[in-house]
This record gives C-alpha cells, sequence and structure tokens, in this order.
C-alpha cells in the first residue's frame, strides 16, 4: 500500500518509463500519507482500446490509485489532483482526444497482508 | 467513466479487437446513462491462466465495469446483463468451458478527476 | 467468482506460470469457500516499475482476490493469509526488496451476471 496502476493508450508518450513512474511516485511522497518504500506502482500499455463509438482520434491515461480504507474524503481528493496534475506535466501526444483521469479506491484494511520475501530457495 | 476493462483468456477468439469494443461501448450507450465520448474501453489478453485445479480445456471473459457511484441497483443489473449478452453475440471458442461474466463496480466519485490533454509540449 | 489476479514484477520468478497459478487456486479451494470451476486465476508480468522514489533493488508481487460480497472479516482475511503463504512459497528473487502482499475485494453481488459459452458459431 498504496498501489498505483497507470493504463494508458498506445497514442500518448512519455509516460510508459520508470522515470515517469518516479514522478507520480513523488507526488504521492508530497502528500505525507505515505511511506517512500511502500509506494508501489506499474505503468500497463493498453494496445486494443476503443472510446466511445466513433472512430475519431482519442486516447486516455487512467491512474488507480489503491490505498488502505479509513483516509478522509478531502485527503483522497488531493491525492487523484495531485496525480491528475503529475499526468498533465508528463503526458505527451499529437492527438487532440486524450482524456486524463484519476481516481481513488478503498483497499479492504482488515484483510490485506504484507509480507517481504526473502531472498534465495523457497523453504518449500 | 465509464471505464470497462475486457480480460479474455488467448483461446476466445473475437473479443480483442476495436471492432468488439466498439460494438459494447454501442450496448452501454443505448442504456442511455452515458455520454459517447466518456466510454472508454481496453481488451486485455491474458497468456497465463487457470480455472480451478484440473487441467481441462477451460477459459473466461471476464468484463468489469466501473462507473461513478450513485447508481441504482437495478441499473448496474441492467448495465452487467447488457454486458454479457454482447459477449455472447462477440466471442468465439472451440473451448467447451468458456466463462463469460461481467460485474459492475463503483468508482468513488468525490475523489475522481478528470481532464482533458491539450496536444503539444507539456508546460513543465 | 472469484477471480484471481496477480502481478507480478519481472525481477521475481516462479510466478508466472500456469503451475504457479493452480498452485494458489489450490489454497483457494483448501478454504471450503468456493467450487472448483469458479476459480479463475490470471499472472501479470510488470514489466514497468517503480518503488517508491529509489533507484534501489526492489520488486513486488501482489495478489488480488476479488469475491461475491457478504463474506465475514475473518473469512477473508484467513483466505488473503493463504495466499500470501503460497506467494512465500513460490515466488523466487536474488532481490532483497520484494514486497508480497494479498488484498481481498468484494464484487457486487446483485449486479454480478454469468454465462457458460456455448462453442460454434455465435448466434448474430
Amino acid at each position: 500500500m498504496p498501489h498505483l496502476t497507470i493504463e494508458y493508450t498506445d497514442n500518448v508518450q512519455g509516460i510508459g518509463t520508470v522515470s515517469a513512474l518516479r514522478t507520480l511516485n513523488e507526488a504521492l511522497m508530497a502528500s505525507g500519507q505515505f511511506r517512500e518504500a511502500d509506494i508501489k506502482s506499474r505503468a500497463v500499455p493498453i494496445g486494443t482500446f476503443a472510446v466511445g463509438t466513433q472512430t475519431a482520434g482519442r486516447g486516455f491515461v487512467h491512474a488507480r490509485l489503491a490505498i488502505l480504507d479509513g483516509r478522509a474524503p478531502e485527503i483522497k481528493k488531493a491525492l487523484s489532483e495531485a496525480l491528475l496534475e503529475a499526468l498533465r506535466c508528463i503526458c505527451r501526444s499529437d492527438c487532440p482526444g486524450i482524456q486524463l483521469c484519476a481516481e481513488v479506491s478503498d483497499i479492504d484494511r482488515a484483510s490485506y497482508s504484507k509480507t517481504i520475501h526473502e531472498p534465495g530457495t523457497p523453504s518449500t
């Protein structure tokens, strides 16, 4: 926790890199809500997509931040806006209709489990 | 909003195309719930999968529709059924045990953010 | 239902196989909560990722189990822990900072739809 997933259609540049993810992670760090090493982000390219029913040039970048439940609505809104602002700076496209969006979802805290894997051979 | 994600195992044909996604988007449009340009759909092929613990020929197509919260249960059910019906028409497979499923999930409206990206060089 | 999604960064071995997924499915079967053929699992490799803002060797494996709503918190916690224990046995990595995590999320039961696809040509 938190888990950040960035989906981006293949007509958007600048977002599918480790560097871009680190910039997003820095934006999350700046919120003061998370420990540095806990922020786990991935970029997922979307090759097959459709926006609406027209064939016009369109695309999207969608950020989904999943955090343990219990945070206040205003904190979630601030996290979402910080991600969107970072995406505005990172993303490049010649396509006129690229939608950028950010959502924040809750992870059920009571059933969340986590551990650090020890290197080497598994015990079984 | 809405976001539609179609996962399909690689023993199912007909679904991993822009054309198939547009057909699904048309089904969503027909519901009267969404603006045309807001419907953002992607198809995600699943190469490594397991259904249960048997090695028998199986597979699945899973539609996940994420919409802003606040819609009535009967509307969600109708959206789910419309997607499933469209999938029944679109998908082809020689495998006897393909499961088709559709779920509708809520996006937290209060923290959802969205903008349209302006083409060209980012400002920073 | 249930749907299990395993994301793994590409510095983790042992998890991106049908055999590994079957082992996880067996752990879910052992809970007594699910019918064998209903357990649908996929492994998704993550090529572009960042953990925090450091460049140190890190990575993660994230299990997300989505089940129909209504199960008790202690059942969800047990499912999460069973998945984490199975991941500990399955995953291998030379990287010292691999985080393993498991979450359980609810699927809205009222709007979930499912059918079995009939082989052959679709009716339309």
